[in-house]
């Protein structure tokens, strides 16, 4: 998530001051990571926190922690939390309702519209239910995990539909509010669909690169980089709940799988035509494959620069200018009046100085129009000064890890 | 890359006197991250280093960082460090050879077996070519990039063949050691089989994720988790040169897409019959799906453990003890104390104190046998303690970001 706070739907002032008139007294079920953060940061506001889990040591844990009691609510409260898994969900909902736990539900699913459906088959009260989705976690999971904070700034999805019950609606916004979250409404299918793309199915195309290392030798082991980390680092996750969540948005994650598949099978063929090819038509058969690769390969660049960049500003529109400078504080400050003067904005600023040698770089980001002129300007101020490599050096002299 | 050194291969006492008797002058070819690191570092040894780019101005920065000279030898230099795209390489070596630029010449190419046979192809001197890529990179580019110590402790994959003369594979060792890495003898082609999965097939399966991402909402960018970033943060990489890389491992890469296709249609296949399934049919299909699910995630775990973790360790002989503790240092140390009088070796701690509560959980990697007695131990010492969740909460009460 990055870290860019959000100031969408319902503006929260943040207070943390007595508890709102609606919302005195919470059921969380399921004390794991998400359920025991709730529980900690409404705690902390005053609300009365029940605290449930179908292994008593989480629930005893989540306790200790300071989250709430262990001990049931003898009347029914004001708002639950089903934070379990989305297989779940509609049986621990409907045996809440049956149980007249509260007088309005929420859960914290990562899947909605299946969940939503499940609940209604399964018999539930629809009117006093509030699909919730709150977008935040973390690597590690289970009530130890649990922060107070985990929520602060960070969307927090809801779903309502014509059935929710305004009071419902009002007490989940409060919980929200609580938590110091920013509630943001999508239909639920829209949500499945948002998630099958920017988490569900990039986790399964993690896991499918992370199958292929299981019989990975020692030799093998000490090519891998971090690039290859950061792929699959999600695929640690708990193949379970995974399971649960992908099955849970089957139609979603199906689709983009399916869009990914034809990508992959272009590429593929390509590069068989490549290492199947005899002398005569190798030229060709490259040619052909770097076309396509470019295509995939400038699509998923273009992809990649459309997330949250430092500033939330599109990538592409900065280059860098690079400044080699000697190991003098006093430089850095001349450099930038003497940009400044130049009428350059600079945007972002990296200083790489190599430990042990005199000289270092300056990269400045600035405008694609400035890194144009503003090395010649600088030049002609004494500095070495150099603007974005040619696409000839970026052919020729590149080299990644 | 993983931080800890290696100790394979010839043995380097990492001096940093005076250059060896048969390495005193280096023409670097592509003053590029790698070239410019390649110079900086050996420079700094005493070696008389020259620089060459198709980009003036590259090798102009590279000279201004004390990387070296833009003048050209007038003589044959000891050895020639061929730093440019695999598929530039053998034209360069070629040219290089022709013109006798050096006594022996190397590259810092990621494919070898593609560029090996080229530079055969082209008539080049193959006894005074010895293969190389170092392990090491950064996400920057370009000589401003550059760092002396890029290569410090890393392997630096060498290629001997037949044809490889003792001399040339002499001076490419001592390149070797003065940049500080471990030099490691692979064949040509496992070395890219080994890359095609830890690296190239990694960086096309990214590209392939973000790629959906070119059309991204803003209400679906609110959506973007830390996973997401991490699995698509390689496919910011420049498109023309992972092309080329791509496409002179081509044979090897395929081999590796195949296998995830394979695993990728089978999935699919299973969440599509869940998504189109009659209702009477869902829960066999959920059922199926859900077991294909289980085994691909599974596999992908178990790819994911096998890489290095912090200690080198297979992480999967460990299990956390988690303790409740108060804002109190000196309960730590009585923890420690209590654990370690209970025969608990402790692999890693992990302390979790939540801003603004007076309590905070300390976790304790042991070994799973360990586990399961410890938290009943420390009980009776009248800690808080808590073993690893049960298979019931972790099917119940997780939710992942």
């Amino acid at each position: 998530m990055a870290a860019t706070k959000l100031a969408i739907g319902n503006a929260q002032d943040g207070s943390t001051s007595s508890p709102p008139a609606g919302l005195t007294t919470v059921l969380v079920i399921g004390a794991g990571l998400i359920g025991t953060s709730v529980a900690l940061a409404i705690s902390r506001q005053g609300v009365k926190v029940h605290l449930r889990d179908t292994d008593p040591s989480a629930a005893l844990a989540a306790q200790a922690l300071g989250a709430g009691t262990v001990e049931q609510p003898r009347e029914p409260v004001d708002l639950a939390v089903v934070a379990v898994a989305p297989a779940q969900m509609a049986t621990e909902l409907a045996a809440a309702q049956a149980a007249g736990a509260a007088r309005a539900y929420t859960d914290v699913s990562s899947v909605k519209e299946a969940v939503e459906q499940a609940s209604s088959d399964a018999g539930c009260d629809m009117s006093s239910y509030l699909g919730g989705h709150p977008m935040a976690g973390r690597e590690r999971s289970g009530p130890w995990a649990a922060k107070p904070g985990l929520f602060e700034g960070r969307p927090w999805i809801i779903t309502p539909t014509r059935a929710t019950s305004a009071v419902t609606e009002r007490l989940v916004r409060e919980l929200i509010a609580l938590c110091g979250a920013v509630p943001v409404v999508m239909a639920a299918d829209a949500h499945d669909r948002a998630m099958a793309l920017v988490s569900h199915t990039p986790h399964l195309i993690s896991a499918l690169t992370a199958a292929r290392l299981e019989h990975l030798g020692q030799t093998e082991m000490m090519l891998v980089g971090q690039g290859l980390q950061d792929v699959v680092r999600i695929s640690g996750g708990d193949p379970r709940l995974w399971a649960d969540i992908l099955v849970s948005n089957a139609g979603a994650v199906a689709g983009v799988l399916g869009e990914i598949a034809l990508d992959l099978q272009r590429v593929t063929s390509a590069l068989l035509a490549v290492a199947s090819s005899c002398p005569s038509m190798l030229a060709q058969a490259w040619e052909e494959a770097t076309v396509s690769l470019l295509d995939i390969l400038g699509r998923g660049r273009a992809g990649h620069d459309r997330l949250p960049g430092k500033h939330g500003s599109p990538r592409q529109s900065f280059a860098e200018v690079h400044v080699v400078v000697g190991d003098n504080s006093g430089a850095l400050a001349r450099l930038l009046a003497d940009v400044s003067a130049a009428g350059v904005n600079v945007e972002d600023i990296v200083l790489d100085h190599a430990m042990g040698t005199p000289r270092g770089t300056v990269s400045l980001q600035v405008s694609s129009a400035a890194s144009a002129t503003l090395p010649e300007a600088l030049q002609a101020l004494g500095w070495k000064a150099y603007g974005p490599l040619t696409e000839l050096h970026r052919r020729n002299g590149g080299h990644p890890q």
